[in-house]
This record gives structure tokens, C-alpha cells and sequence, in this order.
């Protein structure tokens, strides 16, 4: 916990007259939004303002820069790498307020929300369009905090991740600017990329305060299947092939014995407790049954056994409610333990290799840890189950991560998929990117020169 | 044409040590450097290089930054917004001998590519491997020029952009660094997203030297299908109604009665003289052959008449060969005429208006005005067939032109879905930006300092 400090009484008394009584001081609520769902020590703000409007956060901004005190914009607080902590102090900007759906194209398939909408919000409210969004990390995290860390989940094999999937944002910049990055096109040509450019960027840059999203049509037909194998490189080699034969794949996870065990546990049910892949197909009723005939096929030559089917949408249902409940599962295979995740991806092509190094130092760790992630991004996931008072603990897992990490960047691949860099992974930002480096500082320095954005994040100055 | 000037002395004696023979001032092939396929008056560089590696790109660099020249850079000329004019003059660096394909990734979908590689080429490399390489902007044109102004073409519905399709680069920055801007990984959640910022910079932030693109598995099957209407808006509710079906389009090519007939003329064919979609289906035998009974229910619903498919490759050769010929088909119904190409984009609920609103100009325009367009993603070309010599004509084209693009920035679309800004449309990127242009003059301030690289172009200073 950082020691506690005192924005300046003018500031305090600013941000007041801008907001009223949606800002506080009160312990409960900075301490409430001074951690997230990472191994990290909390760290509480210095105050907590609510905001409702782009102009607020323009307004909270401008206050912010004159006092020279950090601005940490905070969604619902799911981040896995620590991205809320107040490490300098200073206002966290909660945009759950701003939680409105400003418009949906049902003939453009996109939609534009505020920053605070969440996933789950927003597919509730285009239920009726036919459409839905599909970016799904798991949590319901807020679209703006996805935006930010660039978040994908179990289905960017066939709908890409936020980069892809974001047409368009509004930010308010460190100078006070409101930006609209881009116009509403489908596709532009028209000068740098501001919108990758802030997607992304961790809330080191801009504070995105509304965001264009692309829409995709729920398909005619939706079918999950089920298969184990007797290692985890039979599941690997089924995607691959899955891929390169064309097929569009929705979904394609893969997860653990250990895995399989604590969701068994956990839910009382009976899968084989082998490495096993999730799979999801979507295409119209006759491409659904021909797409998961062809992996059927291909996950045999594989070694993949016991195909469960699952067409009903309560069978699917339980499925994916069981995959994302390996997170939770996982939790209870050690009483009172919190998950250090790891989140590396590489290149498809060495993902086998690099399950089966970390299976050994898996084998030879002290505690147990779940294996399981997104096969088809080559993204996959640890959950090295420490005690949170063991010193030891944390030394063992931080070294088990420096090695799964450096085994990545060794493999062309990436300390993150799909996580962020957050508080805890910004000198391997600086292994992975190598030159690349400079060029971010610039941007950084460029776009923040007071550092006052959720500083401490994503890289140091 | 700009006034001719000399380079320094000890520049080109430093560019001749390093790149020997592989420098010339030589009048024809300057003059041959300083045009594309715009509309725009010539203005040759001083000098012209050809580099064959990522170092020799480096030195070149250092060694104008050192006498503070511009660098141009050059892949085979086929930018139709004058990206290769030498506007303040300076050296040409032609990539064009970077023409190796230095790795392909068949278990990862990928390959790693020197910027001179065109996109056919590639094409004809990895034909063996069951890959292919999506993006088809018309041109051959080379893949760094392509990943430099955003490229696409007829198939980015399906397979995206090089927005969507470049997994990394490696540049060579203004100070003379050599970056590789991402990991090879499928995805990441990894710190600034570098690859994005360079592709679309037009040359303008730094020079592309290898790029690693996604590549996709050839259909099992392709059909392609020819369908009229009796006007416009029903083959645009055609697609957009397609899209929201979720049926997964491959390419959906509107062109306009008047394109129609150039066609007839140029190649001796009997199109039907009527608004005309050209689709294509990828997929298993199967899906195509849902899809496409699925898209012709769609368009008959729209007034769509005359369906003619070809499944067999000659058949489909023959017709997307006729698509890409609308250009060349195009400029024969003027003898003697260049087009002023135009390039806007808005989201597809507009398109129609747009259209609409467009022909009208085009009916009382003195000029034939071909018009056609990816229908897919909003984006539509005119070709406005001016004469060379006639300056009332070209001030005809800049008014249609300026009109188009007011009317497709007030739909919330853009003056460019895929050419690029390039020498003409700077003031429409201010106009379109807004505040944004303002963050991207201090991208360029921070990565281009001297304004050396391609100066003149996508934005001033």
C-alpha cells in the first residue's frame, strides 16, 4: 500500500465544483478501487471521482494537469496486471457512470457506447438486432478497459481481438483535447492510426471515454464439441491443421488434466481428466455440421477421443460457463491461494514446444498450476497458485514466469497475448521490444509529457 | 516539375560508397521516379538509389539526415495520390531489389517478406504451400508500398486490410534505428501498438523494410456470380442485407451502368449495360454452394436479375480480370483522358445516399464519370476522365471531387477508404481529423523531426 497523501485542497475543491458528490475521499471506496483481479500489493488513490460525461473527464483532466497529479481511469477493476493501482498516487477516474449504448447500426453492424458500457451490457441491449459483440475475455469487463489493454478471449481465432474489432474512439488527451480518432468507415486510409494507437495503450496515452465497436451477425447455427487427448500436442496439431485447412473455427481451447481435475472439483462433473479442447463452430446449420465433421476427422488423426457434442444452447452453455469457470476452479485446488497468470503467446508453430517445456517446470513446481488457454492464438495461460503471505511462493512463480516469458520472446512470441503489460511485465516490454522501445518512450513523452496518466504502467520514462 | 537542383556533393559521394553503381542522377530514370499513376504534375527526385538490404536503407538514411535531403521511398509507382512525387526533391530509395521472400510459415499462417516483394510474387511463391496472400488493391503493387498507405482491394469484406493482415514490420526510423515493431506472434497485448502506427504512414514516420503478413488457406472452393439490378441501391441492400446475415462474402464489386458499357467496349463483351455485382464465395464446396444460393435469394428480393455464375477458374479469371480492367476500360471512353480517381468510404448505411446524391453530379457532369466500388466496405471509386491539357476540366474534377468528399465526411465516412492522402488530400485529412490532426503533427514532429521523410505528403507541418 502506498503511504497515504492529500490531493491539494484546490484540486479537491475543482473537482467538487465539477462533479458534486461524485467525488470522495472516503477510505472504503479509494482502498475499493486501489486493486484489481492481479497479485499485486494494492495501491489506493488518492481520491475517487465519478464521472458521466466526455466533458467531466475533459474537465477532471484540466484540473489534473494544473496540479500535476496522476489520472487513473478504472472500468470495473478486472485487470489481471495490476492496471488500476494508484503506485503515484493521485484521482482515479471511474467511468462506470458513463455506461450508456449512444447508438446502434444495425446496417453497419457497429455500435457506438461509452467507456463504462460492459460486454455483457451491450450484448444484452443488441440482443434483439440479431448482432452481437464478440470480443469475451471472460470477465465482464467494461469496453473502454478493453479497449485499453487490448483485451481478446476464447473467440478472437475467428473475430479478431479489440484491435481489430474497435473502428473508432473518443479520447480526451493529457492537453485537454477531446479526439475522435478516426470517422465511423468500415475501413480508412486516411492518415496514422490513432485509433490503434490509444487501443491498447493501457490509459498511459488518452483517457478513452467512448468507443465505435464492430458488430457481427449471431450466427444461423452455433455447435460446441468436446474431445480429449492423450497429450496436449494432439490438440495443438488438431487446431493447427483446423486453420490451415480454412476452416473458420469459432473457438478453440485447450486446457489441462490439472485443469479438467479442478473443474470436476469444482462443478461435480465427470470429464476425462486429460488434455481436452473446447471447440465452437458458427455458420449456417448445414456449414456448422460440415466445419465440425471435417475437425472431427481431423482431431482422430490426433489422437482425439470421447467427441461430446453439444447443439443445445443450455449444452453450450454449460460448456463455456465451465471454461471460464477454470479460473475459479483452478483457485480451489489450493485453499486461500491467489493465481499468479501468466499469458504468453507465440507463433502457432512453436506453441507445442513451448506447452511441453513448461509442462516440465510445471511438473517440478511446489504448488499446483492449471494450464489452459486459446490454441488458435497460440496464447495460453498459467495459474501458479501461491499463498498470498508465502515469500517463497512469490519468488518460485516469479522465477517460473521470467523462464515461460523468456522462453516466449526466445520463440518470436510475447510476454502478453491478451492481458497487458500493466504494473508488473515492463522490463520484458523492453526484452520483447528491443529499438522498438525508444519509439514507445516518444510516444509516451509525446502524448503525456507531465506523465500524469496511470503512470507507472506499461513502460517507465 | 520542381526545379532541378543538385544534391551535396559529399552526399553523393557517401551514397556511392555505399551503394556503388546503385546511384544515379541520370534524367530518365529520375523522371521515371517522380510520377505515379495520380493525376498530379511530375516532380523527379534528385537522385535515385536502389538499396538491397535493411542496412544499406539505414546508411542511406543516416547519411541524409546528416545533409538534411529528403528520402522518398519507392516500390513500383502504382500510388494514385502522387505518394512518390519529390516534391522538395531529395533521393529516391527504391526498394524494388528488396525482392526476397525470406520466410514462409505454413504451420503459422504467415511470411516475412523484404518491402519490394509485390503482392503477386508472393503469390506465385507460396502457390505450392495451400496459402495465399488476400489483399488485391488491382496494381502489383510492392507490399511495403501496400502496408505504407493502408492498401485493400476487392476482398478486404473477407480477409481485411493490411490494417488487418500486417503482423510486423521492420523500419528503419528517422535517427537511423532499425526497428522490428512486434514480436511474430498472432496477437498481443504488448505496450504501443508500432505496427499499426507505420502502416498508413505513407512513408512519413519511417521506412518499411520487411513486413510479415498474414496468409489464409485457399478455399476448397471458389464461385464467383454476375448480377444486375435496375439500379444502384438494390445491389448495395443486396450486400449490406448479406452482411448482416453473417454469410461470409468474399468479394462484393458494384460498378455502374457506364462502367458496364466501357467494359463492353474495351473487351468485346455483352454485359448487360445495368448497375452490375460481381460476388465471390470461398469456402467448402458445400458452403459455397449455400452461400450463393443463399446471396442469389438475397439480391432477387433487391430486383436482382441475369445471374450468371462461374465456378470453373477461367470463368472467374476472366471475370475479375474484367474487374480490374474497369481502370484501363474506364479511361478508352475519353481517348487521350487521365482520371482523377476519388476514393471515399462511408458506413454502408449511406452508401446508397451517397451514390444517389453522387450520380447526380455525375449526370450533370461534362466528363463520363465510370463509378464503382467495394461495396462490402462503403468504399467506391470515380474515375473522373479529364484531359491533360484542360485546365477547366481539371477544375471540374476538383469541384465533383470536393463536393464527393463533403458529402462523405458529413456521413461520418472518409476521403480515403484505401489510395491514401498522399500530395492532394491534406486539407480533407484536416477537415476530416479534426482535432486528431493535431496528435498526428506531433507524430510526425516525434518521429520525423527534420520533416525528412517523404516530405509534403499525408500532412504540413
Amino acid at each position: 500500500m502506498n503511504s497515504p497523501r492529500e490531493l491539494a485542497p484546490s484540486l479537491l475543491a475543482g473537482l467538487h465544483e465539477c462533479l458534486g458528490e461524485r467525488v470522495t475521499t472516503a477510505r472504503g471506496v479509494r482502498d475499493h478501487h486501489g486493486k484489481d483481479e492481479s497479485y499485486f500489493d494494492p495501491a489506493a488513490p488518492d481520491a475517487v471521482v465519478f464521472v458521466r460525461s466526455t466533458e467531466e473527464v475533459q474537465a477532471v483532466v484540466n484540473l489534473c494537469r494544473l496540479h500535476r497529479t496522476p489520472i487513473i481511469p478504472y472500468g470495473v477493476g478486472s485487470s489481471l496486471e495490476g492496471h488500476v493501482l494508484a503506485v503515484n498516487g493521485g484521482v482515479c477516474l471511474d467511468l462506470s457512470q458513463m455506461n450508456q449504448v449512444l447508438r446502434v447500426g444495425t446496417s453497419d453492424l457497429d455500435a457506438t457506447v461509452q467507456a463504462g458500457v460492459t460486454r455483457k451490457q451491450l450484448n444484452e441491449e443488441i440482443r434483439h438486432t440479431g448482432l452481437f459483440f464478440p470480443v469475451d475475455p471472460g470477465a465482464d469487463a467494461s469496453i473502454g478497459g478493453m479497449a485499453s489493454t487490448r483485451a481478446s478471449g476464447t473467440n478472437a481465432v475467428r473475430y479478431g481481438t479489440m484491435r481489430e474489432n474497435v473502428l473508432s474512439l473518443q479520447v480526451v488527451t493529457a492537453d485537454g483535447r477531446i479526439v475522435r480518432t478516426a470517422p465511423r468507415a468500415r475501413k480508412s486510409a486516411a492518415g496514422y492510426d490513432l485509433t490503434r494507437l490509444f487501443v491498447g495503450a493501457e490509459g498511459t496515452l488518452g483517457i478513452i471515454t467512448e468507443v465505435t465497436v464492430r458488430l457481427h451477425a449471431i450466427p444461423e447455427s452455433i455447435s460446441a464439441a468436446v474431445c480429449s487427448f492423450s497429450d496436449m500436442a494432439g490438440a495443438v496439431d488438431t487446431v493447427i491443421q483446423t486453420l490451415q485447412s480454412g476452416i473458420p473455427i469459432a473457438r478453440s481451447e485447450a486446457l489441462c488434466a490439472t485443469t479438467m481435475a479442478a473443474l470436476n472439483a469444482w462443478n461435480k462433473t465427470t470429464w476425462r481428466e486429460r488434455p481436452t479442447l473446447f471447440l465452437e463452430f458458427h455458420g449456417t446449420e448445414q456449414g456448422v455440421i460440415e466445419q465440425a465433421g471435417l475437425v472431427q476427422a481431423i482431431a482422430r488423426e490426433h489422437g482425439g477421443e470421447d467427441f461430446q457434442w453439444a447443439t443445445r444452447p443450455e449444452d453450450r452453455n454449460r460448456l463455456w460457463s465451465a471454461r471460464h469457470e477454470a479460473y475459479f476452479a483452478g483457485l480451489q485446488l489450493r485453499p486461500g491461494s491467489r493465481a499468479v497468470s501468466t499469458d504468453v503467446c507465440v507463433p502457432i508453430s512453436r506453441l507445442t514446444e513451448c506447452i511441453v517445456a513448461t509442462a516440465a517446470d510445471i511438473a517440478s513446481a511446489s504448488m499446483p498450476i492449471p494450464l489452459f488457454g486459446h490454441v488458435g492464438d497460440g496464447n495460453f495461460h498459467l495459474m501458479i497458485l501461491v499463498q498470498p503471505d508465502s515469500a517463497s511462493d512469490l519468488t518460485e512463480a516469479k522465477a517460473l514466469n521470467e523462464r515461460l516469458v523468456r522462453r516466449a520472446i526466445d520463440m518470436e512470441g510475447t510476454c502478453t497475448g491478451e492481458h497487458g503489460i500493466g504494473y508488473g511485465k515492463k522490463r520484458w516490454l523492453e526484452t520483447e521490444q528491443g529499438e522498438g522501445i525508444h519509439l514507445m518512450r516518444a510516444l509516451k513523452r509525446t502524448f503525456d509529457p507531465d506523465n500524469l496518466f496511470n503512470p507507472g504502467k506499461l513502460l517507465d520514462l
